[in-house]
């Protein structure tokens, strides 16, 4: 890469320059590009292999744990699936030029509210290569240029997808620099990119708590950061009880490292002992270790479930494993989920209008269910097409963050020699 | 007040709990909530006014300027107009429960996007007491708690003012804390308050480039800061040469002092010697002092322009003063706007659409007009009903900050069953 002699901030002053072009063209360059990335990524797939073998011999030999080898290998089949991915994106509608709104002032002034590309979006990331080219095609997607960080591990496939995508993007008329990848995984070269103040207009962090904490003490340009998930399932007195059970086991069990997955089950007092014999015993069967306050022990007492501690209503086990807890009224369980929930998803199972109702209203978070499992929390699931992460703050991006999350707005206003008086 | 003697970590947490009914509550109670702040303003207005008169004497003691004084004076008709204003509010549509969009997926899941509100909104403002009910009133009509932290020199008329309001809003049956003061001007207690993640979801500083780097220094959680604002007009060479004359006098004369004013003039060097000769000569003897390019100045030769450095596209006069600039085209006005604007508010004066769509594509500003003043920058215009505060950050607000702005949103999803498969 041309990018590895210049410095972070040369780097990210030319993605601002072609940003400046890449907000003004229009979606069918824009979705040709994509679609022709794509199609490089197949016909140069034996490059790409060639650079990911070397990593995963120098990962091998360092010693990586077989889950991050497996996150850092690719095939023909994993590169097929990221192009699938690219072209996927291309399929969209423009986020960009949508008017959100717009509206004629009595002065007859005439303003809309135009959806615009952010600018130049940084991605930092680990180990999983696929991210490069995901990335890449979400930003161009929707406008903006990418500056791309990814981990020393995959550095040589990292390299090679960016070459790749940036050349294709080139040659099918998108300007230069508008895919850029910053080499070296040092913690100076990412302190640089936090600072770039002015031209960097957001960093998406994706990885674990280490790199988060790295950027939040260097950052100073906007950062969102990708979500934990402290998920919960309340089921209601009125619940169907067999409906209850399947999302209860779908939310627990059917990814259960992930950031929508459910940690915490929630059961009305009155429907403890018709309830949690059966569920818990389903959940210890499919191998979840159990954490029940006294009374979910009691209304459970074949299933083997460990005290629950205070802690456990704070912990993302992100694992095969559930904390139980029996309340009183639906008042109590939106009480214990706004105090220990992330904000992340979390669900009520019930056939009472009024407590599906006051669950709604109740709870502060990205994503309230009624009656479906937490694991729809997905940018994907919800018909944005993909998404670059999930966001638990609730300024700009709250939910799964798509397309049009990775864009601003403005306002065009519109007159004919309008002064203010 | 009350909250004098705990601490701002107790005081947030009051906020948050007041926080939790007051999403709940529909527009009627709300409303009602800020008519009776209206009226028990202007019931109680000697309390108001004698509070005022402890501040202003202190004020006058301490030597505040002229300035500082008056923006701290409180009178009669001071009074009418914030009760007036917090009665305009109450009026506005409830931005809280709108349905921003919805659909139905694939699967009969049903998903809502809702306006929700933040939760707690954190106001920190200087001398001006009329904040004290603004904020407030914007606050909870939007359905957050509010906490204000105001200046030591305007603490009385701050504590007597939101003591009123927050009498009155209780009686109206918002609950307790939804309206708190946080008594003592000092930067511990603005450290704190700028750390209470979690708890405090939006800070909103209400000052100078002082206390912005206080917050700066110390907060944590989310702060939108108020814009700086240098802006441009550039008269291109098919404009309305009279009309592109009152839009810059407009822009430049109308308030000087405030962040939607220009800054900065560009003529397209097509029209220079027919357009500047007038409109420089009208300026200056509107009193502005002129700082132009050799162009400029050479055109006209008539008027008193001092040579601009490089440094004058760069200021923020806020002042009767203004930068002029001749550029070959509107490219190279587009360029100078992103080179050197704060992305606040931008004009062009043209009558060619082919140059009013680059401009508007092109330029990188929260507001871009075409024949209008930049002076029309305001939530009251408009139409929002009111500020508080002006966005030039690109990420959640952007623009006027009303209380839209002052929301997030949810995802509300409800299914029949629903897991994934």
């Amino acid at each position: 890469m041309a990018t590895t002699a210049t410095s972070v901030a040369d780097v990210c002053a030319a993605a601002k320059r072609a940003s400046r072009t890449l907000a003004t063209l229009g979606s069918d360059l824009k979705d040709a590009a994509l679609n022709a990335i794509a199609d490089a990524l197949i016909e140069r797939s034996e490059e790409i292999l060639d650079a990911n073998r070397s990593d995963f011999d120098a990962g091998r030999e360092a010693g990586l744990s077989s889950a991050l080898l497996d996150r850092l290998a690719l095939d023909e089949k994993r590169i097929a699936e990221v192009a699938a991915g690219a072209r996927r994106i291309a399929a969209l509608p423009d986020p960009v030029g949508e008017v959100i709104e717009g509206w004629r002032l009595p002065n007859g002034l005439d303003v809309r509210k135009l959806r615009v590309p952010l600018g130049v979006v940084a991605v930092v990331y680990e180990a999983r290569p696929n991210v490069t080219i995901d990335a890449s095609a979400l930003s161009l997607k929707s406008g903006n240029a990418i500056v791309l960080r990814g981990s020393s591990t995959a550095a040589h496939s990292n390299a090679a997808l960016a070459a790749i995508a940036a050349e294709a993007a080139t040659r099918a008329g998108l300007p230069e620099h508008s895919i850029s990848l910053v080499a070296g995984g040092g913690r100076d070269e990412l302190a640089e990119l936090a600072t770039q103040t002015g031209v960097v207009d957001l960093i998406i962090p994706r990885g674990g708590e280490g790199l988060k904490a790295a950027l939040k003490g260097v950052a100073t340009v906007p950062v969102i950061y990708a979500a934990s998930g402290n998920c919960h399932v309340y089921v209601e007195r009125s619940a169907d009880l067999e409906s209850a059970q399947a999302i209860v086991l779908n939310a627990k069990l059917q990814r259960p490292g992930v950031c929508n997955a459910a940690e915490t089950l929630l059961v009305d007092a009155e429907i403890a002992d018709s309830f949690l014999p059966n569920a818990l015993r389903a959940l210890s069967d499919a191998g979840v270790a159990l954490h029940g306050d006294a009374r979910a022990r009691a209304a459970a007492p074949q299933t083997t479930i460990d005290p629950a501690t205070d802690e456990d209503w704070d912990t993302e086990y992100l694992a095969l494993e559930l904390a139980v807890r029996v309340v009183d009224s639906t008042t109590e369980a939106i009480e214990h989920v706004n105090a220990h929930g992330s904000g992340h998803s979390e669900a009520i199972v019930t056939r009472d209008t009024e407590a599906a109702r006051a669950f709604q209203l109740g709870v502060d978070a990205a994503c309230v269910y009624v009656n479906a499992s937490t694991r729809f929390t997905d940018g994907g699931e919800f018909g944005m097409g993909a998404e670059i992460g999930n966001s638990t703050q609730k300024l700009h991006a709250r939910g799964p963050i798509g397309i049009r999350e990775l864009c601003t707005f403005k306002y065009l206003v519109e007159g004919a020699g309008h002064v203010r008086s």
